[in-house]
């Protein structure tokens, strides 16, 4: 077995190559939403396979799916009783966009300012490289610290359509102690982030009946309740005037931060201005007694994704609408569940909505949270091995969204993820311009190899 | 001059051919609102300028506008000393809305159970046709009882934008004692109806931006004010609990209806069980102390006609749009104004916006309210033609919506309008499905040949 410090000289010594090969590997246009680009992703996909295996990787094999394929391996067996882990990432990416918006092509890679700039650099070919680059370093001269097997999916950016079946029908190859994603960013090139909180989400189409059909707003105007308004009137009493979620029962299993956790989730940069500067919004708006970084990781929240109501077109129409529709979700924290959120909703519609329009709901989608225990072995392993390779504490984040696979390993396989990234917030992850900062990812290449060290023990 | 009964001989035996007409004219998809069928309006100014010429009269043009074409023309001269009817009529129809919900197309007429199906055949192909086949019986023999002047419009449907300066232009050629309009409708097969008031209306494109543009409601919802939410806020404020609208002073100027009128409004057969069978609606709803006639005719409201956030299409989208737009309508009685509600709109807006969103507000549409006299000569002869054609003493309504022309009439050529329909409720004028009786639509022609016999005097 390679000795830690060798393994750090190793990867120090390679740089120019990994560089090269991140090169090639983005100049792969592997769009999955895009069905021209269909033997583009099948050609990363193969690609990654011949990585795989020039890392001295075994049984590697790219599997087909319904969808885009597969790619799966494992290291060399380590001395017996180490951990396995199961390193996730994705080949495919997000499509180019507005080619003049971007100031080099976005599949033909270009280092500019110590970035390179190409279309999947952060999300995630870079990443995924530097967990390869890692495991190369550590399976070189004998056993690895840890078993290692690798998942990387053609499907993340499509939302992973065939990933849980593939995880049914493949448990036992992926049978891992814990699950490495390096696909969660980090907030700052000085700023090593563990992700250990993942919102769920339960999505609810809405829809209020009035009239039968569409009606002359003259005619009946002053004598039915404009379906459209009940709706408003509804989503109005959804909020507290101070912002609180009034669905019944709504926060009662949602699990408060500890105070260890909110003095964490202070150190977070997600300010005011930062956050404003964003969005664009004129001002911020949320729960009270809770900063923005805990809003959007540790509470619950419900939100308007569309409104339709009335005739679609430009032009103005005197109708009263027959109904009106919402979309509306709501992101989750532990404990709260997805199905009880949704019997919230439905009693909050049985107590509120007036009998003068009839309503139905139903649940479009569902998510659990999830949390990563904040003291398991794995994240002391990632947080050791983060703090080693900046030489700062690695700050601790709740994702605000969700991210599939991780519930999906949870339930399907029973493992739990620890996640980080060597994404930073101004690459312009899924934008023009999209780029990896190349001194932060060869840093993450070296707390990769850390983490699998301190893993071992 | 022909007589009476030879005049209603001669309407009773063209019945086939009035229908075909009918089919003909509503077969032009005339929707004034979509620029795709500008040239579909002009063929339906057209092929009424051809029927008037072809129903005898004279000077028949079509007179191009800023917008769409106005049809003019009159009868040969009636005996020195008649009276001069300004006969006012609008071949614009409304788009005709989701064909899936029209059992068949709408712009492909089509007779089931003595129903002619298309869009604007109650509204108001069918009634201008009903008085150019009466003018036609009455002109076809010398001169006819009273002089006819005709005015057909093309922009009923978008607020008739181009008629003001229309009248004004051509306000010589218009010069009449009385004007009859047939756009107004009946409550009944059996009820005939003179309608002698009209809400105006104030139409509103209220836009609440939040976020510079739809943004992900993981990552930034619980921290932004959500424009979908707020707009549903806003609206939502815009009753009270029990119904009334609160922008500050929309009530000041309502000219509440007299002991005897609301005696009148009584006897209108806007009974709760109707308006249920005619809507389908779950219950009523309303202003607290006013019968649904006086809600739909005396008193005004404000309806929600249109709402819009988040992207188009059928899938969930987990996000925060970044602006939501509501059209919203207020319907109008003397002596509101529909600026000065306007400014109503916009002075509740400054008041309840919150700062965590941005608005805009645009005045899309006005009309004036308008009450006609119910004394007058004209009225007593419709009353008569109507009474004479079903047997019935007619009812006396006023309209919940708004024809323009009637204030325009008035206050540019000094013309009173008397004001009746061929239309039943359950016509479903706007919506799907639109028809017209044609049982009744006959009994319509035959009253209006004895509106022009009865002002003869």
């Amino acid at each position: 077995m390679s000795s830690r410090q060798s393994d750090l000289q190793f990867v120090r010594g390679q740089k120019d190559r990994y560089e090269e090969e991140l090169k090639a590997l983005c100049a792969i246009p592997s769009i999955s939403s895009e069905p021209a680009h269909r033997a583009d992703v099948a050609r990363a996909a193969g690609w990654l396979a011949d990585r795989l295996r020039a890392a001295g990787m075994r049984a590697v094999e790219v599997i087909p799916t319904g969808g885009h394929p597969v790619v799966v391996g494992e290291s060399p067996a380590a001395t017996p009783g180490r951990p396995t882990v199961l390193v996730y990432g994705h080949y495919d990416v997000q499509p180019g966009g507005p080619r003049e918006r971007w100031h080099s092509e976005p599949f033909d890679p270009e280092v500019r300012d110590g970035g390179l700039y190409a279309r999947g650099a952060a999300d995630m070919k870079g990443p995924t490289l530097a967990a390869v680059a890692a495991a190369e370093a550590v399976c070189r001269e004998g056993p690895p610290p840890v078993n290692l097997r690798w998942l990387l999916e053609g499907e993340e950016e499509i939302g992973s359509p065939s990933l849980p079946a593939f995880l049914e029908a493949h448990a036992g190859r992926l049978r891992a102690d814990t699950a490495l994603n390096l696909d969660a960013g980090m907030l700052g090139a000085d700023r090593p982030t563990i992700t250990y909180g993942l919102r769920g989400i339960a999505m609810v189409e809405l829809r209020v009946h009035g009239p039968a059909r569409d009606v002359h707003s003259g005619e009946y105007g002053g004598v039915l309740h404009n379906p459209a308004q009940a709706l408003a009137e509804l989503i109005a009493g959804m909020h507290s005037p101070s912002g609180r979620v009034t669905l019944p029962g709504f926060y009662d299993s949602v699990r408060p931060p500890d105070a260890a956790e909110r003095a964490e989730m202070a150190r977070l940069p997600l300010t005011p201005d930062n956050l404003l500067a964003e969005t664009g919004a004129p001002a911020l708006w949320g729960e009270p007694g809770f900063l923005p970084a805990e809003r959007v990781g540790a509470r619950p929240t419900l939100e308007v994704n569309r409104l339709t109501a009335g005739p679609v077109g430009e032009g103005m129409m005197t109708i009263i609408p027959g109904q009106a529709l919402a979309h509306i979700s709501m992101r989750l924290v532990p404990d709260q569940d997805p199905e009880e959120v949704y019997r919230q909703m439905r009693r909050y519609l049985e107590e509120h909505a007036p009998p003068t329009v009839r309503w139905e709901a139903e649940l479009r989608g569902a998510a659990q949270p999830a949390l990563v225990p904040r003291d398991s072995p794995a994240t002391k392993a990632l947080d050791a091995a983060l703090e080693t390779a900046w030489g700062v504490r690695p700050l601790y984040q709740r994702c605000g969204g969700g991210i599939p696979v991780v519930t999906h390993l949870q339930t399907i396989l029973g493992v739990d993820s620890v996640l980080t990234g060597f994404g930073l917030p101004e690459d312009n992850v899924h934008g023009p311009d999209e780029k990896i900062d190349l001194a932060t990812w060869h840093r993450g290449i070296e707390a990769v190899v850390h983490f699998f060290h301190n893993l071992a023990g």
